[in-house]
């Protein structure tokens, strides 16, 4: 059931031993919002912990700082930022059923928890979150401040996305005056590129491709061209926005190795297209600009797929 | 003299017949503060126009939708994000000694002017318009919105940069309700690389040198690469961020052969080193994190001096 932040405040209030899920491939969103809860459910005397399937990313170590996990049995299930259950990933599935709270901006949720708070008009969750943690009365204190604003940073690509709202620079504005170190985490998100991420984007841009009169631009990351520039999945994560920030595309396609013939795809659009519909063809899912899918087969079998999806639903 | 924010109002009130002046390589900070304030003037039923010594790049056209220049003689000149009169080219030189008012955020501001408006925690002069604006009780329209947006976005990075402020994140939430196109704007300033700037990217990638033990990266810009790549000023006004964003480097120098031996330098820092005062070794001035300078001689005696002064500043 859909149901608004003041209900979420009261489920929370009633909740502890809580284990908050976030999404696997944990990004700056679904983590800031998971430790900012945290925080607060803590300073309420709630034991809670920020739990995901895969390891959390050395760069985003801030978020857990004095924040140590604490041993306890969990009674109840919160996931943040995450639309569907395929999401926890393997380690968390076992949770898929127990979910009792959902709070999550994607358009694509399924609503498979018990409750949902949704709002996609959200810019990121953790919008959502500083929302809630008002509504509860909790302090923000500067390092739940800096969770809040990574998660709204990292989800707007620094408020340059058309999700970025008036509320959007509101929050930032309270934020940074709450102490969030916006400076030290622009600087993390946006500035720090390693060697091996500005080696993995030249490989990547001599392969881009381009079709339908330069409308689609598809960029393609062999598992090879990983492993040879070094780059680790956060370098990984800001390569998908590139294809579409090119002159005159409007669909910006990115197509990187898994195992066995199977292929991430990331997809970027203008508002001639919606990158969610289309992913949901494919079965994936996410927002309107900016969403994704998991295709098998050959690498060309996929390009062709994913090209005439495109230019089918590009001129409707 | 230093004026502030109600004097420099009436010292406008007051003027008719007004050149606005923007520095020369003007970007998007100095023509959306120069058209904001030009839209304001006329509103009051004054002649007003902006003027520039380099002609202005198109892709900042809405700046100048429905607002043809006018034709009269000039009784009055203000300068507008122009910290000092050699920015104003060889084409506006003769305005140097005549200009009654300069509003600015520059801290190497000579104060050339008769009158001074500045403010150096202001992200761009397009805030302190915004504020003038506002005290002068004239109405912000959409396009006079999107001029301001333009202005302070790109002089923060899209709000990313650590002049970004809370003020900084108000304003930009109140010009967007105002009607400021942010998603045309964001994405002709941040999200539009033509092919000409992706190859020279890549090119100066390729060139990039590292110096004391990786806190320095230099990159080089050539004529040769700007006359191959094909890029015009508008691609390179952006490339100047690139060094400082690896891992490590807590000064990024880039280097653009202008003609006859000499060279534009812009040079980035983090908080290890003030960039300004970098450059007013060499003449230049600019912000603390972010400052150009020009230098004459051999490419490599350039590179040396540079080098350099950043070896003796840093350890200091």
């Amino acid at each position: 059931m859909k149901i608004d932040h003041n209900r979420a405040a009261k489920l929370l209030a009633n909740m502890d031993n809580i284990f908050i899920i976030t999404h696997h491939y944990p990004d700056g969103d679904t983590l800031g919002s998971g430790f900012a809860l945290c925080r607060g459910l803590r300073q309420m005397g709630k034991k809670a912990n920020v739990i995901c399937s895969h390891e959390m990313p050395g760069k985003y170590d801030y978020m857990w700082e004095n924040l140590p996990a604490l041993s306890f049995t969990p009674e109840n299930f919160v996931a943040v930022d995450t639309a569907d259950t395929q999401l926890f990933g393997e380690a968390l599935s076992k949770y898929a059923d127990k979910v009792q709270l959902c709070i999550d901006h994607h358009g694509s949720n399924t609503l498979y928890a018990a409750d949902t708070l949704l709002d996609v008009n959200a810019a990121a969750t953790a919008e959502i979150i500083f929302s809630l943690l008002k509504i509860m009365d909790l302090p923000i204190d500067v390092l739940t401040a800096n969770c809040l604003y990574t998660g709204i940073a990292t989800d707007t690509g620094c408020f340059k996305y058309s999700n970025t709202t008036a509320k959007t620079h509101l929050i930032a504005a309270e934020l940074i005056n709450l102490g969030a170190d916006k400076d030290m985490i622009n600087r993390l998100m946006f500035e720090t590129k390693t060697r091996a991420r500005i080696e993995i984007e030249r490989l990547a841009l001599n392969n881009m491709e381009f079709y339908l009169d330069g409308k689609c631009a598809l960029m393609y990351i062999s598992r090879e061209m990983i492993e040879n520039s070094g780059v680790n999945e956060g370098d990984l994560e800001g390569l998908s926005p590139l294809p579409r920030e090119i002159e005159g595309v409007a669909v910006g396609i990115t197509i990187r190795e898994k195992e066995n013939s199977q292929y991430k795809i990331s997809i970027r659009t203008g508002p001639e297209l919606n990158a969610a519909e289309l992913c949901s063809l494919f079965g994936g899912g996410g927002h309107p600009r900016a969403s994704g899918c998991s295709l098998k087969g050959s690498l060309k079998s996929v390009k062709e797929a994913l090209i005439s999806a495109v230019e089918q639903n590009l001129g409707a």
